[in-house]
Order: C-alpha cells, then sequence, then structure tokens
C-alpha cells in the first residue's frame, strides 16, 4: 500500500523536481500536483511532464493533498505555509526538504492548523545546481534522509512519512531537530561556509591574479569551488537559521586551524604528519560506509 | 627529435610512476631507467613492467641518463641528489616535480655539481593517492606543467625540459619559484590545509560522534576528506618548505572567514548572498577554462 495517494511538491528546482522525478519512476500511481513562484519554472516543469497538475498557487496545489512537502528555501518556507493553511485537506500531513530543521519545526509550527500533522524532513542528497532542470530521479536512493519530528508528532504520520522516503530508495533516520542541526552543521553547513570563504579569499588577493588562480586550480581549489558554487539563497538561509550550531562548530574549526598555523610556523613536521595521517584514515571509513567513491579524484576524467 | 634519449626517475610513487607510464606511452624509445628506496616497490615496477630498468640505488639509475626526474617528497630530494651527484653524466638536466619550487632550487642547486643544469618543474596535476599502483599515464594531459629555473638557468636546458611535458601532453608555463610558491599557496597548499584541518576538527567533536559525522557526509564534508587523504609525508613536506607563503594567504583567509562569521552572528543577510553569488561565478571561469567537469557533483555516481 502506498503511504500516500495525493502528493504536492511546492517549490521545483533541485530537490523539489527531484522528488518529483522519483515519485513518479517510483510510485508512478501517486497523484502528483506541483507549484513553483515562477510561472517559466512552471511552464518548463509542464514541457518536462514532471507533474499531472501545475498550479499557479501554492494554494491550489494543497487542497487534495494528502502530503505537502515544501521543497523551497528555508526562511521562505512560513510565508508559504501561511498562503495555504487554509486549504489542507483534514488529516493532511506536510512536510519538507529543508537544510535546517529547528527553524522549520517553530515556523511551521506556528502556521499550520490544528489536525495538520507535521513531519519535517532533511534528505541529505543534493549537487552544486539549482532549477528544475537540475533534478534527476536517483538522487536520494542508497542516501540518507533525516526526520525531525517534534515531541507531540502523530506516530503515524511519522511512519507514513518514513515509508515514503523509504520507497525513494532513501534510509530513514529520526532525531531531534537540535541534534540534527549540529550534526549538519559540521557534515555540511561548515564545509560550505569554508569553501565560500575560501573562493572568496583566492579571488581577490594581490600578487595572484584570478587568472592564475582559474590555471592552477587543478591543484585543491577547484574542488572548493563546486561546494561555493552551490545555490545563494538557500544557503544564506541555511546560515542565517542554524546561526548558533554553524559559530559553535566554526569556533571549534578556527581554534584547530589556528594549532596547525603555529605547528607550521615553528616547523612541528610531527605534528603535521601525525594530523595528516588521522584524516587519510576518515577518508577510507566514508568509502567503506558507502558515502563516496573510491574512484581516484571522484573519478573525474584524465587526460580529455 | 626526443628531447631526452636516456630518463632516469627517482622515486616511483604516484607521480613517478605515472611519468613512467607516461614516457612509456608518449615518448617509446627513450630508455627508462628507475629507482625506488623501497625494495618491494621496486619489485612492484618490475612486474608491472614500468621501466627498462630498476635499479637499487638512485646514483646507478642516473649514470647515463641525459634528463634525471626527482618525484620524491621535497625535503627529501637534497640527500638524494647528493647521493648520486658524482654519478651524473656531464651535459645532464636535472629536473623534479616538487610540489614547492623555491626550496627545491636552493637545496638542488647547493648539491648538484658544474656542468649539471638544473630546471626545476611541477605539474599540477595529481589525485589523493600514492604508490606506484596508483599512477595512470593520462595524469598529464592538458594540465598545466609549470617549470621555475633559476636566473642562470642553461637556456637549451629549460627548453628541452619544456619540450618534454609538452610530448606527455602538459601545458607548460614559466614562472619565478617565489611566484610559483605563492600561486600555489593559493591554489592548492591553502586548500589542503583547510581540509585537512576541518577533517581533523570533525573528528573530534563531542556532542557529534563520528559515526554521524561519516554517515552524513554527503552534505559536503565528504569532498573534504578526498583532499585531506592526500600523502601525509608528501604535505609536511610542502607545509615546512613554503611556510612564509603559506602562513601569507592564511593569514587573508582567516580574516575573511572572521568577516564571514561576523555576518553570521548579526544576520547580515546581504553580505551572505552577494558573497555566495561571486563565488558561483568562479565555479563558471573554472569550467570554462577546461579546469574541472561541468558534471553534477564531479559526475559522481548516483543512485548506485
Ligand atoms: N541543494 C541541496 O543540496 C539541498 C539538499 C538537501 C536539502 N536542500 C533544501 O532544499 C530546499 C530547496 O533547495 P534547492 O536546492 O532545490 O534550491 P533551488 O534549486 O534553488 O530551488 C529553490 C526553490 O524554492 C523556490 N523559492 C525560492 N525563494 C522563494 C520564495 N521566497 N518564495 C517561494 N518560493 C521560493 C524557488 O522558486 P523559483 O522557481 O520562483 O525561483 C525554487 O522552486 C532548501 O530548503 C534547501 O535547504 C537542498
Ligand atoms: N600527489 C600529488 O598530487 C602531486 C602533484 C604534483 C607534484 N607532487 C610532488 O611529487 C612528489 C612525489 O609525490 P607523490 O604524490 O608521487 O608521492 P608518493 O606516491 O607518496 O611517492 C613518494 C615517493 O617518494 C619516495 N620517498 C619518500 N620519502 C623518501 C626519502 N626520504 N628518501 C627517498 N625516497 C623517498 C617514496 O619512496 P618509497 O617507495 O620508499 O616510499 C616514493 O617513491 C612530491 O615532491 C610532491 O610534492 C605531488
Amino acid at each position: 500500500m502506498l503511504p500516500f495517494e495525493r502528493v504536492a511538491i511546492i517549490g521545483m528546482g533541485l530537490i523539489g523536481s527531484s522528488l518529483a522525478r522519483a515519485v513518479r519512476a517510483l510510485m508512478p500511481t501517486v497523484r502528483l500536483t506541483v507549484h513553483d513562484a515562477d510561472a517559466d519554472v512552471r511552464a518548463r516543469v509542464l514541457a518536462l511532464d514532471l507533474a499531472d497538475d501545475v498550479t499557479d498557487t501554492a494554494a491550489a496545489a494543497v487542497v487534495d493533498a494528502d502530503l505537502v512537502v515544501l521543497c523551497v528555501p528555508v526562511r521562505a518556507m512560513r510565508a508559504i505555509a501561511e498562503s495555504f493553511a487554509a486549504d489542507l485537506s483534514p488529516g493532511a500531513v506536510v512536510s519538507d526538504v529543508g537544510s535546517v530543521k529547528g527553524q522549520v519545526l517553530t515556523d511551521l509550527g506556528a502556521v499550520l492548523p490544528k489536525g495538520v500533522a507535521l513531519v519535517p524532513a532533511h534528505p541529505v542528497a543534493g549537487t552544486e545546481k539549482s532549477g528544475p532542470d537540475a533534478g534527476f530521479a536517483t538522487l536520494f536512493a542508497n542516501r540518507w534522509c533525516i526526520l525531525t519530528p517534534g515531541p507531540d508528532a502523530d506516530p503515524a504520520a511519522v511512519a507514513r512519512v518514513d515509508a515514503f522516503w523509504t520507497r525513494l530508495g532513501a534510509n530513514v533516520e529520526t532525531m531531534t531537530p537540535a541534534h540534527h542541526d549540529m550534526v549538519l552543521a559540521v557534515t555540511s553547513h561548515l564545509p560550505h561556509l569554508i569553501a565560500y570563504s575560501i573562493v572568496g579569499t583566492a579571488s581577490d588577493l594581490e600578487g595572484v591574479t584570478s587568472s592564475e588562480v582559474i590555471k592552477y586550480s587543478a591543484g585543491g581549489f577547484r574542488d572548493f569551488t563546486r561546494i561555493a558554487a552551490s545555490d545563494p539563497v538557500m544557503w544564506r538561509d541555511v546560515f542565517l537559521t542554524n546561526k548558533d550550531a554553524v559559530l559553535d562548530v566554526l569556533q571549534r574549526f578556527s581554534e584547530d586551524l589556528t594549532a596547525l598555523q603555529r605547528a607550521i610556523r615553528w616547523g612541528d613536521g610531527e605534528f603535521l604528519e601525525a594530523l595528516f595521517t588521522r584524516t587519510r584514515a576518515v577518508r577510507r571509513t566514508i568509502i567503506d560506509a558507502g558515502q563516496d567513491t573510491d574512484a581516484d579524484d571522484f573519478g573525474r576524467p584524465h587526460g580529455s
């Protein structure tokens, strides 16, 4: 039995359009209604045939839905949910894919009516691209999806959202919003912050031209530019809504970087080699856990 | 006409063994003699048939060579060059592939005899792997190779080393060792330092277990682990020998990161979005310059 029969997706960017494609591929009998605020995107979604219906308003999309998934930047969620709250069917489940969960639980909880279950979720999967053409059906396959229901969440609704993501090929975990936000601050938000920062630094140095930075980027820098090419609005919202956890891990990172700086200044080769040996082992565990490819250089093409 | 006819490679790790394979593939009539300090590696090189001769000492490898290429960590070069200096043929050219050039020019210049030309080089190409099995013939194809001859270098020797790398498919540039070391501090050494640091930080936090870090690493962290899996000894030597330039750009990075931290603390969304928009554009120029693949997520496999 399908966990949901009439799904509405609000926001047809990378994640929303991937979700639509995955639902189409893996639950083809689900009736899928989608909305995007941008008329050009709606036209594109129709042209790509990603849904049964494309509506001009979010409210029109949710009317019959038994599951509504918000796929917009974190700080845009509350206003959109407010705009459709009155149109939700009784018994509907509302979920989302936002990269920050504490704020989403608060924001959506504040505007959703009684009788509607809220089950926030975060599929830990993505690419650096945006928009409806960037999505693909296998994005969530074999990736983790974290559910962060509030303390009063309806267990039946949580189980259905779990079943939904499992059907899409994801591995589902549940944790508190606060713990999610701390874990993701480490594994995702800090790495993005650092990448944005280093790409910014490298682009405005005296002494080294930006064409030199581009030319010799294969030495390591180009990896950071991929992450730092991620959607600006999405990431602005992540940092503004997960401020405390991000500042916390950033503080730790700065201390560790200062220790490394000191080791370089004083020529402490043992310190450096010991750290680098330890970090090499971390890579091994990530590959063994199936979280990355073992192909050299991510399997990038060489010699072409 | 071949730029060199008898090439000796000292050190058969990732770069040395890639160079051997590339020479075999693209200049098959060159007589190739190689040495590695490790007997197991020498046996492996024989088994893989990567050279015409494998010698037990560096001195034995260089005897007849008209080109000797040192492919060992930067701080190991001087002692090895000292060990074979007396055995070099008059007119031989000595080069290397070290990631730092100022120190190499000084170290090799101090021990090489008169009548031997020194032309340091750095192919800006690599992977996170080490050892003779990690190499491949196309590593240098379409990548940059930077020559950093000293002020008194023999122009004819420089032209021959240029021709050698061009034959291997690389695009050759020439610059001063000091400028090389500053450019690479930005495009390679700082990114590696940051990656090592963040992987270290993430592995010892309270509140987030390391198995959680591994599990949810697809959010961005796993990219950093690839870089932080690079050879510990090689990178120790890079930081110890390019200390000034690395500390300089690290200082700039720290200032920029502090500005970002401040923007997050004060909720300055405009600052964040403006930076993230600028860095997204840098990615575009790297792809347009042919320095990286445009495939989503580096073309990593999805859904497998
Ligand atoms: N990218 C990732 O790697 C990733 C991974 C996991 C979760 N997420 C989360 O997924 C969500 C969507 O991200 P994405 O990567 O799919 O981004 P995206 O490709 O840029 O798509 C963003 C979508 O949100 C809509 N939107 C933006 N601002 C809006 C506003 N003020 N009001 C209404 N709609 C608005 C956009 O509509 P228009 O068409 O009008 O622009 C678009 O449909 C975010 O919450 C993000 O945190 C992202
Ligand atoms: N990896 C990259 O991405 C990259 C890119 C461009 C340039 N480079 C430069 O290429 C050089 C070699 O790096 P690699 O990546 O090929 O490293 P690798 O795979 O670890 O190989 C290192 C080689 O150096 C030898 N070696 C290490 N310490 C030695 C010592 N004290 N005395 C004698 N031989 C020693 C090793 O011999 P054993 O077999 O005995 O261990 C091995 O043959 C370094 O100077 C590096 O800066 C690297």
